[in-house]
């Protein structure tokens, strides 16, 4: 074992967004030493991205003493390929849109320490089982609820990757084979498209639409309603609005009574800013799961929401990721 | 390492059915020794069951050399938990129905070997991975199609047992959540109830009591009817019987669309006497598969059907549980 390796403190945590890219110098307890962030967008090339990211990287890295205290560097990113290193067809992102974009092996190749890059909700699952609520579990799935659904799955103690690296995609499941929603994958049906924020947004729409029942929602443009005003309005015990949280737990948990069937994990643990609505979305959730699931597995499951401190979980996550990197 | 322990050529199967046991000594390579077999019911207590094997044991145990040559035993079992070595619960087992029975530990403590036991799907992916189709596999999922639906899923060459050793019941996910068929388990609409064996024959039913459309089934006693007749009369080109076939494999199909978002796997294999019908079932689920899977897994997954031999299958698949104790 290269022992000089295993103690260098810390490892940089890369949350890649559409909009942001936020960089965290993070030790082995998940406390974060220093943090940077660029524009994701407004370069031509990946080439300039990677540029700008290291000019800016190099001063948090001076402020912890420098690269030689850094043993790794780990990437959340959408369309993130683990095997790879790659992010493939990115389609929001300008630099990596049309192609698949080499990422870790460039930040390697120009920090000098090994880089490891996962798509954003598995950097979730990796950060839960380092710092968050799975501490301890073998055998979990983290759902993340944005504006899509993504999924991060633990088997064995181990991410699930399949065999290309893009496994874990339960927001693309079929919940309605017939009359299905159109979802952004080009099929109909899939849970993203139900319980995503947008999905939620829809739900709303729908519902307004179709019935004549006052709600405070009706109080606003509905083309702008987001699911955080439904949070609100449910919150102030507008019943429209707290159907529409039930109907998306309900779907949330019928889905999970079939991921148990599949790998009868010990948790689902919740992450994104859909928690936020608490109980409005767990309660329903946890409800059709027991309704819905095997006998075998009723009961068993927990039910969490993420433990990682909501404005740094994501760099948390993708700091796990170097973590993981065998020495 | 125990040297004298990994020198030892054979190892045990049981596979234990609902009728029969039968018992296979098995080498490295796959080739079964010795083989005898007793009945599984007719036994007040497990204590009488597990006698009546050693006994039937003994005889080929001494064919091959003696308890010496042994390296340890598998079964693979109804409502076997690999977890704990017991059966829990076995509604068709005389003496293992109404409890939870320590069948490892049983056979271990009489015979003097290592013994793990798990269920009969799980094994059959084990065999799978050591003797059949998915050597070389780290990723694949086995769907046994025979009176039920079991499945056995390997993740990065692991059997997924979950948080409680009962993973990998893919027969009752849901695939219709209105008006679903009766399953087994007490739910409503579990691929299960339309895709095994049983559930063959009531789409057949179904089928002939809704429709006037002539068949070769018309001439059967329709309580009568097997999913071999419907495989036979779609062999002779009945259109109907045909149907039903298309019907089954399009449900597989668009249930293993939805595994691949789960694991990614490199292959599906399917088990158990429904293959015979060969590309009347294979080429409907392939079909349904590419139709309905999310672009990024099209193409990818190989359908493959079990290349282990139709007798012998089931004790290959149990004692290969038994290959993979660890030393």
């Amino acid at each position: 074992m290269d022992t000089q390796a295993t103690m260098k403190p810390y490892v940089i945590g890369l949350d890649l967004g559409g909009t942001n890219s936020v960089f965290g110098i993070v030790d082995s307890r998940g406390e974060i030493k220093a943090t940077t962030a660029i524009k994701t967008q407004g370069y031509d090339t990946v080439e300039e991205y990677v540029d700008a990211s290291v000019s800016a990287m190099q001063i948090i890295i001076d402020q912890v003493g420098g690269i030689e205290t850094i043993k790794a560097m780990g990437i959340g990113a959408p369309n993130g390929n683990y095997y790879s290193g790659t992010i493939e067809f990115a389609p929001n992102l300008s630099w990596g849109h049309n192609g698949i974009v080499p990422l870790a092996k460039m930040f390697s190749d120009r920090l000098g320490v090994p880089v490891a890059l996962t798509n954003d909700a598995n950097a979730a699952a990796i950060g839960e089982m380092i710092y968050g609520v799975a501490r301890g579990m073998k055998n979990f799935i983290v759902i993340t609820l944005g504006t899509g659904v993504g999924s991060g799955i633990v088997i064995n103690g181990q991410l699930v990757y399949g065999c290309d690296g893009f496994a874990g995609e339960l927001g693309h499941v079929i919940m309605r084979r017939e009359n299905g929603r159109s979802c952004g994958c080009g099929r109909f049906g899939c849970l993203e498209a139900y319980c995503s924020a947008t999905g939620v947004a829809r739900t709303a729409r729908e519902l307004l639409a179709t019935t004549e029942e006052p709600s405070l929602l009706r109080e606003m443009d509905p083309e702008q309603i987001t699911s955080l005003d439904v949070s609100i309005a449910a919150g102030k015990g507008d019943a429209l609005a707290k159907r529409i949280y039930e109907f998306t737990g309900k779907m949330l948990g019928e889905a999970c009574a079939d991921f148990a069937a599949f790998s009868s994990p010990e948790a689902f643990i919740f992450f994104g800013g859909m928690t936020k609505a608490g109980d409005l979305i767990m309660e329903p959730i946890k409800k059709a799961y027991n309704a819905n699931v095997l006998n075998i597995f009723k009961g068993k499951a927990k039910f969490l929401v993420s433990g990682l401190d909501g404005s740094s979980a994501a760099v948390l996550g993708a700091s796990a990721v170097g973590w993981e990197i065998p020495d």
